[in-house]
């Protein structure tokens, strides 16, 4: 794995993950009462050395990576080292951020008083200085073997035990190749991103030679997000959208989309597919089911 | 219907809605190129009075009940009448909403100061009086027959058009027994429930006697939309979250979860379905089977 930037030492963090997901009581269409699992769904407000920056809604597993990797991929603190510590604490729906400045990143109030809120299903927020440093990244082109995204989307099956638990999930992963190093589910797409963010800051992982999985669409923000994280091909069991295809292509970001069993369509960057495994053509499956 | 308040005449508004989906050229599993349709996505910030209050990366199809909708399922103006003009300008990307009064509602700065940003596959804002107004509502208890559910899911089936044409859409309805009033589809499917809103409020729409269908899942915040709407009843094709289900509870909202072919499954309120059109048990099925 390449390495990004040197860490001196980790910030001191809770470990306040939550069940994701809880059994409840419904009644199904035979009128009958079934015990179901749903998925967790809880408010958590970051803040940082007592500034309020947003309020997630999150499925709670993993808290403290979650809102070090919102602030990475929103730009707002540039190096893991500011970061003292990060604490979480459920009753008061909130983690506390506090860096080593003491009293704050200088112009933090200043950023979080420029952000644009955004919606849809969106990501909330978009701080003027995270559309700013976007441009700044340089991605490189990376060529990936059609064989390593059909072992890649074989791995994955085997992946997303919420979803299947409960659904009302999203799953993303960070792949090297076709081995899955991180998989985060939880019921926002942008904190399963935000979430795999913080722990390649926190471990020191660079994305230049990564895969990006989600199960969820490529909106804009998604592939904001995967840029910031220098991860330059993109895998979506899903659609993609057309600003998500313009930042794609102005960003050389690679856009496989709809990936499902043999399928997938490449919308950005088509020449850094190899294609070494093919599949049989539909008119030759065609003849030997007539044989 | 029921009407919920007189309105004495309507704002004057543009009728800027955009093409929903665009083609685009990709490449597929065989390496051949494919021309597709894909989904549209463009910011759009609501202003009132000049101040601005939010930006939503929506499909574009109706942006004018958008914007009204956001602001009445907000909570942030309560009489339609207040509003003098919606006039959408896609070259600067901004609805500005002008009221009667001229400078603005009056505490709208307050509100928007004191709001509190949300993240995730979420709605990316609340404001403290979206809260303070929720319980507010009043669900009356609504029963609805198991066959209504299932004509209701069989008409759907043949609205989703941008979705069957570009995916990457959630699609909202709003229903008066297995008739279907408005089928919206957006990129984000708090944008459909918005829009929805919109066309109720400026309508003079009431809610009590209505049914919500969305394609999405059920959270807290749509939970919340459905509620501020006045629908007793909603229906989702997806699951639905532990905080969307307390919310529910709290409001006396009918949750009808998974609803797709015959299969559905009711998590709250669960005495309001009248169960006329049971299937045929699993078990004769397949003794059918068998024979």
């Amino acid at each position: 794995m390449n390495k990004t930037s040197r860490i001196d030492r980790h910030p001191i963090m809770t470990n306040a993950g939550l069940e994701p997901t809880q059994r409840v009581r419904a009644r199904d269409e035979f009128g009958e009462p079934r015990e179901l699992n749903i998925a967790g769904e809880h408010p958590l407000t970051i803040k940082v050395d007592e500034a309020e920056v947003v309020t997630l809604m999150t499925l709670g597993t993993y808290p403290e990576k979650l809102a070090l990797g919102y602030l990475r991929n929103q730009r707002l603190i540039d190096n893991i080292n500011e970061i003292a510590e990060v604490r979480v604490d459920w009753d008061r729906e909130t983690v506390d951020v506090f860096t080593t400045h003491g009293d704050g990143i200088i112009d933090l109030h200043e950023k979080i008083a420029q952000r644009t809120v955004t919606s849809g299903c969106g990501q909330g927020t978009i701080f003027s200085c995270t559309l700013d440093k976007l441009y700044d990244t340089q991605l490189p082109r990376v060529e990936i073997y059609q064989s390593t995204i059909y072992a890649l989307l074989n791995t994955i099956n085997s992946y997303n035990e919420i979803y299947r638990a409960a659904g009302a999930v999203h799953g993303c992963a960070l792949c090297e190749d076709s081995r899955i190093l991180y998989f985060v589910e939880d019921v926002g797409r942008h904190n399963a991103t935000d979430t795999i963010a913080g722990e390649m800051w926190l471990e020191d992982i660079g994305g230049n030679d990564k895969i990006f999985y989600t199960t969820g669409r490529l909106t804009s923000e998604i592939v904001m997000k995967a840029a910031h994280m220098g991860v330059p091909i993109l895998i979506s069991r899903s659609g993609i959208t057309h600003m998500g295809l313009e930042l794609a292509q102005d960003l050389g970001v690679t856009m496989i989309a709809r990936a499902k069993g043999r399928h997938f369509l490449v919308y950005n960057s088509e020449n850094t597919i190899l294609y070494d495994a093919i599949p049989q053509p539909k008119t030759i499956l065609a003849g030997s089911q007539d044989s």
